[in-house]
């Protein structure tokens, strides 16, 4: 009977997803998964295959990850634009959590990536939508309640805000002053209103 | 004696920026640098030790045509808003000249080596020190000439609007409809006036 390896798969995913976010996914060789993993090649190669599929676990669990802390805090929030705020906020506290800031996992990879690689390509693209749908949708609600001016539309303050969070989340890479990164987010935000 | 190759420096260093502008630094290797170039590897080892000095060069010399492009159609423009307008749109002719943009090799760089490398990370934070001052100069301006309004300072607008264009520059990667991203850059600029 041939030897069976188990491991905790969802372990495995968090300690390789250190690893791509600290070195990048082309930086990362499969000697560094070895070491972070303690698992032996052939085991990673029989569980996924080869480093793409393996960076494409990691990105989803990332997501979701993501996904969840989002929607926890939106929910919670009183109002559509406080909750855009939040969502400017959840990434403020990420940024200056650690001081040599790495960026996020997924933006980095658009960076690296896109538009190199079918499936990552379109995992980015449907990240994208999912966001700037988020986005889209608390403007609405926004814009309906009188919080949120009607100066452009829902779908064009969706797109602005999805591409300022990408913009705050590469420039909290190079600027890890709170101050600075408040004004940021203040100005992103105040547009709004 | 020794065999001395002479080759053009500037017409290499463009050609191994194609290469890492597409890749990427990591997943460069020193033979896709051979066959872009049709140096052989010694030359090259010789004349950029190895492949981070000649990166940095490559980035230098990618800084210094922005930086022509950038003053050059500024100094043309009418006023201080029309300037940043315009280094918007700039931005947006190169995202919307290929249709699978790579993104900004400076950008790029940041998202994949910042705080990994002290002297690729101090040229980062030059450029990102450069191109807030730029803005904020021309914001000052725009204020004193009323054009921009002064719900915010300079700097602050300075560092709003270099946000701003990362984000932008990174959104290209992932939308190539010229229309939203036209949106995208009237949101951002609007803020201003």
């Amino acid at each position: 009977m041939p030897k069976v390896e188990t491991f905790d798969k969802s372990l495995v995913i968090e300690q390789v997803t250190d690893v791509f976010h600290d070195k990048g996914f082309n930086a990362t060789s499969m000697q560094d998964i070895v070491d972070a993993t303690g698992l032996n090649r052939s085991s990673i190669y029989n569980s996924f295959e080869n480093k793409h599929n393996l960076f494409l676990e990691c990105l989803i669990a990332y997501q979701d990850k993501n996904r969840n802390r989002l929607s926890e805090r939106v929910l919670k929030a009183g109002s559509s634009i406080e909750a855009i705020n939040m969502i400017f906020k959840i990434y403020l506290e990420e940024i200056t959590k650690h001081e040599n800031d790495k960026g996020c996992l997924i933006v980095n990879c658009a960076s690296e990536m896109a538009n190199h690689n079918e499936v990552i390509t379109r995992f980015l693209q449907n990240n994208k939508d999912e966001m700037i749908k988020l986005f889209e949708d608390l403007v609405q609600d926004g814009q309906v309640n009188g919080l949120i001016n009607k100066r452009k539309s829902a779908n064009e303050y969706g797109l602005y805000l999805y591409s300022s969070l990408l913009g705050f989340r590469m420039t909290g890479i190079l600027i890890s002053d709170r101050t600075a990164l408040e004004s940021i987010t203040k100005t992103i935000t105040q547009t709004l209103t």
